[in-house]
């Protein structure tokens, strides 16, 4: 008599034991103490247990096809370390990326969700190496305030609200391959529905100009282009990069960094923003130019981190802010680490008057 | 002096430590372009990028307990690739499953929430195999509508609002071994109250005949019996099934597929839907006839896939559904695809009017 | 030509692939059918699938810094395996632990969100070593109410609605290291808004002790020191812990355990709980007792698990509980259970008044 429990029926439940499976786990836990002035005008945040980066839990794969070609996938949690929720409580689960694609000599091709073309290039260029803490400038200055300041502002202008201002969702992502140093890098987005609360622009509270749940009035894109003198750690890099949002807000970003010794690195960023297509023109906020320097200076297991930068909206108070960090790596994945901030701002987003804020934070980066 | 770290109040957060850990991590990615027609009459979809597959990342493992005893769980959390959020958003976080139980002689036996019997049985008789995208079957035809058509309708009608129709939670699930190509699964569900919403059903809306968090009126049970000629690709096979949710909503199902030729599938499935525990007889929707007819032929790495289905609601307008897709295999595990269908359908769940839509996707399917 | 992928814009995407990768994935599945009658007065439950252990999937690494220094972290999901949502469907999708730190010579100091001190100290002194189901003492005996009875007690007592009461967020996590078998172990944590609900406490509906989003009062702490003689299995060991949560309620434990021999570990544990911060004097609950005496016998595969205890609240009916289990080990990690308890308890939370409820489960328990 035969006898088997694998059966048709169960086939579907563990044939994947099968498959070769290439899953790498991956990801980042940093946690500290970090205390910030004047968050309300004449208030200071209690101590807080908080993070400098981003915290992610990820898995990740690659398949050879053969004939140079490859399949290759990225799912990535975000999580927030001091309370255990998601990041931001009400983020998508896999907030820091789900993509799955190809890779050739065609470059790479992948579809979902993830940063934008510009967002992912603008890193390098930012001294804190793109981390969203409060001392870095990457959420706020390096992007000229497109990222987070104003409804219909940010890569994902029509996503669900709480989501992060830097990613498309329902994207399609192409980078070629590096010719000579050159590289382009162009993010499409589809006009779908992403459950977005309304955006009154230029209309009004009932008759808002993008209405719940609306589709993008125009396709969005990112596009970044890269030239990279070659070697391992080039001598220097520049960036030109654009983004037009599903809001129609645009961006036009310039950047550049040169390393005149091996342990140091010099940058500069440049950006405009135009908002005009929902803020009529001579209304608060509807241009923006922003600049940021940084410097990176590496001292045996030490980094020092330097930055100053402006924002400057029309019709509201500029912002400045000026930076310090330090790194201390205790292993090629783990470092502690120390920020000091100091950053006027407008009081409100539309606000002519500023208040100031210092910020200090001081834990620990663990990469897994 | 003795000095050590592990210590009795540490031993239960690093005691897993020792233990040999059997876990493997599976799961798909699967994310292409769509567009259907007449979503709304008269109105397309815009170009989505979405799916033609569940999206899962899974963790399993077993453990051999000697004499022929395995001890065996799954854990598959479901996603939206172009979105990064959980699948639905809100469904459960492990919607693939989350089950525990033994394996033996005796057959398996697991704990948790999975698709039913009937629903894990049926996959091998329907052309796309069970994907649940639009050019498929499963999601309608396949079952009949059971699994979406209406409220009280579905494995899991006394589910959360928005879970998905094919699974039962706080169920026990047995599967025989397979005897001579016999084999018998059994689901049983307990009548645990899961949060659903109320189901008007044969009450009022002031008095339904579910009320909002109601236990199950019976117990739920689903029951599938498969034979098959004996062999890795069997020449064919056979199904029965039936199923009683807990709503009392019935559905009993006949289904076989035959292998004239090694690269050649022909299947077949027939339905009948009994709703009328709380759809009164005479009623629209009250009992429902569902027919499907399939194809697969392999070609090479290419395999062309067909299928026509009807569905037949008493009172409403006949479902038609004609589709055809192709995937070329990439590798084992990786393919790419083209789906196209036409399918007539009510204009609303009781209409006696139809709207037709036409459907096309292409994508990327990619197991790890 | 030069040509590569691997460009500036992408290394944050890929350079985790050279990073050595040490993590570990753990957990826990346990599912089972489980009975409780008179849950309302003259009710029983159905029977359901339910569970005895907290149900977990875990991440976790560890990297050698050199000169006795590690880095750690543990990130652990927590789940029902019956229905396959997060743990209480609201909790945070980390709601075992999320923790990252250092341990070395000094001990082991971690940051973000696990048990309390107490809470992780006690469960070695109780009978079913902790775990959280109805037969077990854990979670009202064991901690005498503090965890879960009212609102304003428990370690998270600011902690959003449906939170598990006996963790602290935004927390430092301190254990020296084990002299001569003595260790302290201390929880310090942030006054940080965790988004609670209001707590009316001594205020009003209107004017509440606690309005909705407040930080803490004082800074809560928790604090355990135990003594254990050496050994693997210790001959006996010692315990005293104190907590004040962030609305000030207290908790003073002392517990104690013997190993008369190598197969019997008796337990005997004592609580007082104050909760004058916030309920005058006098009234309800104000003041808590409480007692467990257990016992756990190993007779090869088998354990046979034995409690008894009360709790008695100020002006409130007193709770009694006993309890009967048994495990039998099917391997190290797998063993399956049968639990019976009888408990007599206050109406509610108020009430002079008491039921007796009978409670049995039997399931299957599995550690991957």
């Amino acid at each position: 008599m035969k006898k088997s429990l694998v059966a048709l029926a169960l086939l579907g439940a563990f044939s994947g034991a099968h498959a070769q499976s290439s899953v790498t786990i991956y990801g980042t836990l940093d946690a500290g103490f970090a205390k910030t002035t004047n968050t309300t005008p004449g208030v200071s945040s209690p101590t807080t247990i908080g993070k400098r980066d981003n915290n992610k839990l990820g898995f990740r794969g690659t398949e050879d096809l053969g004939n140079g070609l490859k399949a290759l996938f990225h799912l990535e949690i975000r999580m927030e370390p001091d309370t255990g929720t998601i990041e931001g409580v009400t983020r998508p689960l896999f907030q820091g990326q789900s993509r799955v694609g190809l890779q050739g000599d065609f470059g790479m091709v992948r579809l979902g969700r993830g940063l934008t073309a510009l967002q992912e290039s603008t890193v390098a260029f930012e001294p804190w190496n793109g981390l969203p803490n409060v001392a870095g400038f990457q959420t706020d200055l390096q992007v000229g305030g497109y990222r987070t300041s104003l409804a219909g502002s940010g890569s994902d202008s029509l996503g669900q609200a709480g989501n992060s201002g830097n990613r498309f969702a329902n994207a399609v992502f192409y980078n070629t391959p590096v010719y000579n140093g050159f590289q382009l890098n162009v993010t499409w987005g589809s006009k779908e529905n992403n459950g977005a609360p309304a955006i009154v622009g230029r209309g009004t509270a009932t008759v808002p100009q993008y209405v719940a749940g609306a589709m993008a009035s125009a396709y969005p894109y990112s596009v970044s282009a890269t030239y990279s003198a070659p070697g391992a750690a080039p001598q220097y890099s520049i960036l030109l990069a654009t983004e037009r949002n599903a809001t129609e807000a645009k961006l036009y970003q310039i950047a550049a960094y040169v390393r005149p010794l091996p342990a140091l690195k010099l940058m500069a960023t440049y950006n405009k923003q135009d908002l005009e297509h929902f803020i009529a023109a001579g209304r608060p906020n509807s241009e923006m130019n922003s600049w940021v320097l940084g410097l990176n200076y590496t001292m045996g297991a030490g980094k020092l981190l330097l930055g100053y930068g402006q924002k400057d909206p029309e019709l509201v108070a500029k912002t400045k802010q000026m930076s310090i960090g330090y790194e201390y790596s205790l292993s090629p994945r783990t470092y502690v680490y120390l920020d000091l901030s100091n950053k006027k701002l407008p009081t409100t987003a539309t606000s002519t008057t500023s208040i100031t804020q210092n910020h200090y934070s001081a834990g620990i980066h663990h990469n897994f």
